[in-house]
């Protein structure tokens, strides 16, 4: 036969579910969107037409959710290394399974309310949520039969963070393709996403993590409160940013930061300079395309048998 | 001639416009997604092929930018307003003008920040901002030409909320094509989406006016922090948030909600008794399609001379 | 109390409906996605919260699935007029019922075969078919209880085309707001949508009327595969569109279309002769936002009785 | 310092790109939708802050539009190594180059003429052009500097395709999760996209193996156009298309396909056995998540040479 299975595998996305803690009166939920990806040992459902090997994907999701029911969910990263370990040990021929979590922005309701003693307070509600989607959180895990550990990225998509000064871009190429010229002060936009992958899984809050990373991208990008910070390229941006997450999470081994920069383009006032005489510092124009593009992606020297 | 040219008009849309106000270290911003449409009094580009009465529509994004640059934004309302007044102003032939508003849901970005003395603050950022797209705000604001006074309508969209529990749907009618049975205790999701139309513009606070509404509607939804509030259908609860709104903005004259009805089925467990027994109040499949849909318009009756 | 309830409803949307006619080997499909909404005589679900009198959403799906399942499939318009005649003669209390179904651009695959005698031909599959979505069909079909007739609209949207010629912009106003030029000769490019309502649905091929309107567009837009035809504005080419659907299709009462404008600039070659001297027809950049929008409704004058 | 930098780039997304060949009365036409991303030989303005190595993304987007007036544009493939071609050539510090195309669908109207004697005539279009996304032509180079080619990597998405009977799906494992029985004849459909990486590209005509691949999808899923072909699952599907197209295209070196398995419910008529007696085979809901996801990638076993 002249050519090899290079590829395959085979699962359900898309998969909704949504779990809720009712012990008491305070409620806890999760809502996830669900990728699960399985790889079998044999080919024979490609190669003969012969099914007997497969797990059947609503299978796969039935799991997730008896499994979801007895269990409880703590988080996506926590219940995906449930489910992958379950899969694992029930079914001997799966060599590889794979699942990717996004997870929904859901944040308690909170309300102003009035005190016995007539004074306000600001409460979280028991039972209603509020969709808040400033970034999405999700997981990518990964296991392979016979590995000594899963791997486990976590990330954000759709952080969407602008600042009106403190970022110049200077001193590139200029030849006769190069039409941009040197820009001292601009408006600086990204929709940012980040991924890293966790050097070791021990006692990590997940949780803590994902939102220390989100902070430190948002703080790195805006500076101090008052004062800003510079930035001299969104390249410079992206860096800074992967190196701190590195530096304040010492179980993290990799990270990458991807941000686009959203141009905004400075309203050409020259034809209307009877209306609204000398330089235009007020008015820009948004593009949505095309956009630049910039990654990085740094990795800790120091992985002993990190694969 | 048989026909009758019955509707007409011509603009453009997804105009896309940032501002920002650099007066001091302090700097605010809007960015807007803007339609605008207007009406000539004749019909010749359509029936003649002759163009001497086109506003070139690339002239009305341009005036926008002008005026936004000379007067400043105080928010989307305000500015179609201005823009609105001089369109009319200037082009006598135009008959009647629209503009519709999003805007996007930028807020400054919130940082902890060691004071002199040791404590900690938390501080808002002085130019760096964060996308917090929690519900989206607009405007739709009309005029015709010898209208005593323009239709101003605010509204928003994408108000994501759910409650686990205090929600029933009971004692509808049961016949040969109804499956449903009555629930006691649903999960309840909607994304909600409002409009308001001002009974008198003079003196509102747009968006404080923007801020009770999206409140009052999530409280409505939610009830009490601690206890909740009951819901007997998603008519019911879209009625009594629209009426807390009535009541507490007398210069509001009318307002639609549209409470779309997110399904969250209850997973079957039936089927998985030996590896979970017992009912299943844990885990829900959330249903994308389809989604029942509930609207509800109340009008004040008091209106003297609203058209 | 103070306030009217002057609007109000409910239903389904996203009602994903498939149905297959299987006699024999060649097979027929329809996939629609489907709206439905009614209103009730009275308000108590509103009011009260008793909700007695509502015919649930899930058995308006149901019995869509029956009737569907009992009498088959002919079009969206069909389908829709059967649901509503039944709806409104089961329950007597519906005052009004909607229906918007979009159909799914579902056609045969075609393949080349192989005959007896060697030749081949371009066959129709029996029953493999592929999407082709050109453009979206669509209907709206509305009655209202003890209304003599339905109101059937029919539309179709996301019609894209564009031509490389033939498309002059000129003579419009020229101001201190204007900055675009006469233009000669232009690409001109829309994503039209349109949508005719019947005076008479008598007899009416729906289908063959749908494709009818979707190339008289087409046809009108391109004019002459040689020759092509000159368009002094969108508003014109509108217009002529819309006028030659009443002219061929003397049962349909009105027809709107809108038509975008989707710019494509001309990329500006200046700051580049020594490397392409000359004048630039060739490359152009594609703008995404903003673009023009135009409409144009026609009605038939003649029209008796048609409310 | 404790972290290496293993992954940057940068560059532009969303380039819109128009080009017209307007020699003589027979226009031609190509839009894309690009993305370039490069890496230079430093990391200086990562680490330091000092751009003087970075080539401005506006430049490569500049470049692409003068080398398309220049040259013409034969289509995404070629376009795009031309563009690597001459961003190596230029910039001796670009160490890896990469493009990935996306083609408007675009074709010419189709229309009915009149010839002189009487007859009717399909003629295409000269200039006017209709969007026709039956699936969605792409391409993706990547050379980096010292390679001995680049890696040139062709494919589609969205080919939705559907058929309403030879579909099985059988003897899969059944257990205590597994609630799906055997399935006889169940409605099969598919959003299909696949992706081949040539092992040689001289001679290629791109076009004509893009067309070759999605017929050859369409045909093994549909199989005779009488008599159709029996799936066994999703897997054996996959399998079989791609071996088919590296059986017919031998510069092909590997393809990849991915079927995803959009369900079709039955819709249940048991609650309407008084309505509708008897089996269902007609109505079914389609089911927009979850869906089964199926992919197989086939490698070619005698390259030589190839990376």
């Amino acid at each position: 036969f002249p050519y090899d299975i290079t590829g395959k595998g085979y699962g359900k996305d898309g998969i909704k579910l949504f779990h809720v803690n009712r012990d008491g009166p305070y409620h806890s939920i999760h809502e996830f969107d669900i990728k699960v990806h399985i790889k079998l040992s044999g080919n024979k459902e490609y190669t003969e037409g012969e099914n007997s090997a497969i797990v059947d994907s609503d299978a796969l999701r039935n799991l997730m959710c008896v499994l979801g029911k007895k269990h409880g969910i703590e988080g996506p990263e926590k219940f995906a290394l449930m489910i992958i370990k379950e899969t694992l040990e029930k079914y001997a021929h799966v060599v590889e399974i794979s699942m990717n979590i996004e997870t929904y922005p859901w944040q308690r309701i909170r309300q102003d309310k009035a005190k016995p003693d007539g004074s306000t307070e600001n409460y979280e509600h028991n039972h209603a949520f509020v969709f808040a989607p400033t970034a999405l959180r999700y997981c990518e895990v990964i296991m392979k039969r016979g590995d000594s550990k899963p791997t486990v990225i976590s990330g954000f998509k759709g952080l969407r963070i602008l600042k009106t000064t403190k970022s110049s871009f200077k001193h590139f190429i200029k030849d006769e393709y190069s039409t941009t010229p040197d820009i001292n002060d601009r408006i600086l936009s990204t929709i940012a996403e980040g991924a890293w992958e966790y050097a070791s899984i021990e006692n990590v809050d997940f949780k803590k993590d994902w939102e220390t990373v989100r902070d430190t991208v948002a703080k790195t990008f805006g500076g101090d409160p008052v004062h800003g910070t510079t930035s001299t390229a969104t390249q410079r941006t992206a860096y800074l940013s992967v190196k701190q997450v590195l530096d304040d999470l010492p179980h993290v081994a990799i990270m990458t930061l991807t941000l686009p920069n959203r141009h905004y383009n400075n309203f050409d006032t020259r034809p209307f300079q009877s209306l609204v005489p000398g330089e235009n510092n007020e008015v820009y124009i948004p593009l949505d395309k095309p956009y630049g593009i910039v990654y990085a992606e740094l990795s800790r020297k120091d992985l002993q048998g990190h694969n």
